[in-house]
């Protein structure tokens, strides 16, 4: 019995390491050393291999991420179930980003950054956090963290979702009908959507139109939600002052990307989370043997919403 | 009886018309409009007038700062108390500016942004919060503030005071003998300390070359807590990699100053807290209302520590 990994080789060997000490009854290999192909009962990927036939005995894909846009869904066997990875190292990593994101937008580091480069000591206008509306798009469990973080830090928050939500002092909007008002609200927008059918291209000229004049947006949710031109169009313009991005459409980004010069735009290399072995192998362990003992597992994956 | 206001006039117009309508008994005179000098019983400034002496019923004087150190508290009548501003808004503009410049530092933010004018799409390493290590120096009302909000984002923390203190989830050091271990433990350092003749100048080769090799200094006391020029040598032979830096020894720092251009040094316009009027006057009415009425008030400065 097998699980043949397909990501990231350096941490395969550590998920190599950590089955063997707590799972030895799990052979772990490394892509592309498949072996007989008949072993492998489970498949934990970033991106599948092509032929997923050619594996006879599949019951289970874990993803090694908590979006499984990547993954072209009906090319899987419908009865092999697709399950997020549950790290509880990306929810810190991610948190960790947005606070970091929303204090500097918050506190203009942008321009000062760019006042200390051109020599200028001028002290900008602030107004304490309690003042400054930021909206998260995406309620999941990385935007409830997230949201959670931010009440610690005073900001007075908005959140966005496909169906209604009710979080403790959080505005909650849902649904296309309520986006406007929510849009029109929020100095900062933070993106952690789930990329599906529904939300490819949602950051799209009316979105960001709809922000009030000179906010400011984070994406941490992937590339494809944002259209990168309508984003400079409004940078340009003046309708947004800055952009804080960590997805772009293609990665790594072009030499010619115009992000990389942009002067209101800032780009991480897709850093907010990574998975940690260290940190995600508990909850992964425990879902494998959920599954053995035919128990219900979580995070299985919404084949027709995508998440 | 009358107030005089010796600092920014425009928040001096805001300290005007709060008096006005919740304290009418109190004239507020913005400076130089004096008026007849026998009328000011409290003072409220920055920096005081040279000539206190002109002032024969001065009761009070009320600093528009936190720390005191910019007063020559010999000059001041020795019955004549000085307070501290005690601005909520002070202590939440401290706590997210300490917030943004520690996750900055915790997730490379610098490296980053410095790769992206260069066009380099590359991961650095990454752990999370609770594998770094961050110290404050100072624990006043400010440190303490920042480190009950470190706590929430999940930093491994230290704090290092005069006195011995006791602060939960905090490994606390005291005194000159315990520096250099406290010094050892931190990844990174905040400097809160107020500005006194055991302070000034505390940051120099020898604290510095006691942190972890590649550390990074927040300096968010005074600028002549810092020897700059043992600062630069520091970040030139890759001792700390990085400093945060919203003070520097003379203000504004001169157009020659090496910290405008230097790549690893982030110089902000001494903006981690403003006194804000809306959040600052109730506190200091309290005060003076307590005055009036023979009762103690609270932040009274001590004249021999200076703080």
């Amino acid at each position: 019995m097998a699980l043949l990994y397909k990501a990231d080789p350096e941490r395969g060997r550590s998920w190599q390491a950590l089955f063997a000490e707590h799972a030895p009854d799990i052979e772990v290999r490394l892509w592309p050393e498949v072996g007989d192909p008949a072993d492998i009962r489970y498949l934990m990927a970033w991106q599948p291999p092509q032929n997923l036939g050619d594996f006879p005995n599949l019951e289970v894909v874990f993803a090694t991420s908590a979006g499984v846009d990547q993954f072209d869904l009906s090319q899987l066997p419908e009865h092999v179930p697709v399950v997020r990875m549950q790290d509880p190292g990306i929810v810190q990593g991610i948190v960790e980003y947005a606070c970091m994101a929303v204090l500097s937008l918050h506190r203009r580091l942008p321009l000062y950054l760019h006042q200390q480069r051109q020599g200028r000591w001028q002290e900008q206008p602030w107004q304490p956090a309690r003042h400054t509306r930021v909206g998260v798009m995406g309620l999941g469990l990385l935007g409830k963290a997230v949201l959670a973080q931010l009440t610690h830090l005073g900001f007075n928050l908005r959140g966005w979702s496909r169906s209604p939500q009710q979080l403790d002092g959080v505005s909650c909007f849902a649904g296309i009908e309520q986006l406007p008002q929510f849009l029109g609200q929020c100095d900062i927008l933070i993106c952690l959507l789930p990329l599906t059918e529904h939300t490819r291209g949602l950051l799209d000229a009316r979105t960001l139109g709809a922000l009030p004049h000179g906010a400011s947006l984070i994406n941490l949710g992937r590339g494809a939600h944002l259209v990168e031109q309508d984003l400079l169009l409004a940078l340009d313009n003046g309708q947004l002052s800055h952009a804080i991005l960590d997805v772009v459409q293609e990665e790594p980004a072009a030499e010619q990307h115009p992000f990389w010069k942009h002067p209101n735009i800032w780009l991480t290399p897709h850093i907010g989370a990574v998975t940690l072995p260290e940190s995600a192998f508990a909850p992964l362990l425990d879902n494998l043997r959920r599954h053995q003992q035919g128990q219900p597992m979580c995070g299985v994956i919404n084949k027709n919403q995508g998440y």
